[in-house]
């Protein structure tokens, strides 16, 4: 990748704004790909609130169409993974030969289904460690720094693993290549299958509601169990030590309401295929039987369904 | 069993005082154990209103005091199961060497509680297909004269069994002797357990929601194999045309409110161990993983437990 690359947000919501935003203030020619709140940041620009502090605002070069983007050399993608049908079309005029394409999306299957569309080799996978949340369609909070991880979509880290993680740290995130994006993607399964998934489950209760009951506490932990026993299938070792620790986390974080409980709650479109489905499917594939998550994913299936 | 013999009725609710009213109304002795409606049904007799006319009035013979009625020849036990912790002892004074004991109660386990305090000799089981409600603490109604089954807690039909079952139909009642107790109880729980539960787990909904549902109606379907399965381990066959028809008459029940879901709804306690949570131990000892089902009987028993 080019020490100084031309970058294309894809899926311009609250992660990808933000990202964005720290990437273009640190002098990136980045360009994002807006859907509804283009006219919001066409008119008003980009404003990042950040809970340390440091807040500004940037006149982002606002995109409706990729097309007039055109091809760039990394394509950073935070659309939400309910859009993922209409992903590939969506970044295809960005993607040239050489173009690097990163996706931060939640849940696992993303790398998937760019690589059956782009290849092997023109495909990253990233993690957000994160709270953000956009308040107006041009004004975002962010309210914990948090940290990102970046990793080739199979395989080890290359040179080009550890340029776009440099980018990142240039613009001043967290930001840290990972051996291994399968291990990272399943270890963050391990907590919201069951965290996500149960809050929604119970009727769209907080964190503290499943820490205080005796069942949903061993639900969450035997649904953790078939996370790690699909992940090991994968080549993925999760050791107990790391399922304890989400345990004891989980209960410092109080009455925390996961992001799936909170688009659940409002009614909007809920990620459960590349969270519950696509566990499910990668699982079983596996040959791992994942019973009570097939169980949890039915029922939240028509939860979300009727909801939205 | 002596031809006229004395009957005590144990947990007179609406299928209790139901029954109860109607072995009185044939001739009867019939003493009814009353909780909360005793001073009710002393001060105004039972009245039943029967969905095909036939309305009656019942002066009965209402106690609060087990000791007071003494033993009986035999005892029908309606009690709701979430009071099975109780239940040994309640009918304890009613049990002399030669009483016979009937329980119609819902779900599984309950000849295994009797047994074990008073042996397999004394033991009889039975299930009901009505549909009652208590309207007031003495006034029942009953929308479908349906039918009950009695049959030896364990093992084949004896002259006794025939005997209970003459004395059900002499009070006008569809009842017919099942060769094997545990092949009645295990069919129904085909259905109570799908249906049943996912009416709760899906937030209260009536059986058409769930037949409606893609991804409720295989969860119902995944549910009844696993309880197929638990049953054929335990010695009992359930074809698969069985199954298919609880799906067709479920089909034309429309938006069917099962029992659970509305003591669910109404912040009544749930028989949640007496279906779910005997099903799943009970198929676990015998080998059967039920793991989907080990989901929902979590889930349920949060639910129900918050509610209540």
């Amino acid at each position: 990748m080019k020490d100084d690359p031309s970058v294309a947000i894809v899926g311009a919501g609250a992660v990808g704004s933000y990202y964005g935003a720290k990437l273009a203030r640190a002098g990136v020619d980045v360009r994002f790909l807006f859907r509804s709140s283009f006219a919001a940041v066409r008119d008003n620009g980009l404003t990042v609130r950040q809970k340390e502090g440091d807040d500004f605002h940037l006149d982002a070069k606002a995109y409706q169409d990729a097309a007039e983007i055109g091809t760039v050399d990394l394509v950073i993608i935070a659309l939400k993974t309910t859009a993922n049908d209409a992903m590939v079309e969506m970044v295809r005029p960005l993607v040239g030969e050489d173009t690097l394409i990163l996706t931060l999306q939640n849940g696992i299957g993303n790398v998937e289904t760019l690589t059956a569309a782009f290849g092997k080799e023109q495909v990253l996978g990233g993690l957000c460690f994160v709270c953000i949340n956009r308040i107006e369609p041009h004004i975002i909070e962010n309210y914990l720094a948090g940290s990102v991880v970046v990793a080739e979509a199979f395989g080890e880290p290359q040179e080009r693993t550890r340029q776009v993680a440099e980018l990142f740290t240039r613009a001043g995130v967290d930001c840290k290549v990972a051996p291994s994006l399968a291990e990272a993607l399943w270890k963050k399964l391990c907590w919201n299958v069951p965290f996500n998934g149960l809050a929604i489950a119970a009727g769209g209760v907080p964190t503290d509601v499943i820490m205080q009951s005796p069942e949903l506490k061993r639900l969450a932990r035997l649904l953790m169990d078939e996370v790690v026993d699909a992940a090991s299938r994968i080549g993925v070792t999760i050791p107990n030590y790391f399922l304890e620790k989400q345990f004891s986390v989980t209960e410092k974080m109080g009455a925390y309401r996961p992001s799936s409980m909170i688009d659940y709650c409002e009614g909007r479109a809920v990620e459960v295929e590349s969270i519950w489905g696509e566990a499910l499917r990668q699982g079983q594939k596996a040959g791992a039987p994942m019973l009570r998550l097939e169980a949890l994913y039915l029922l939240i299936k028509h939860l979300c369904e009727k909801k939205s």
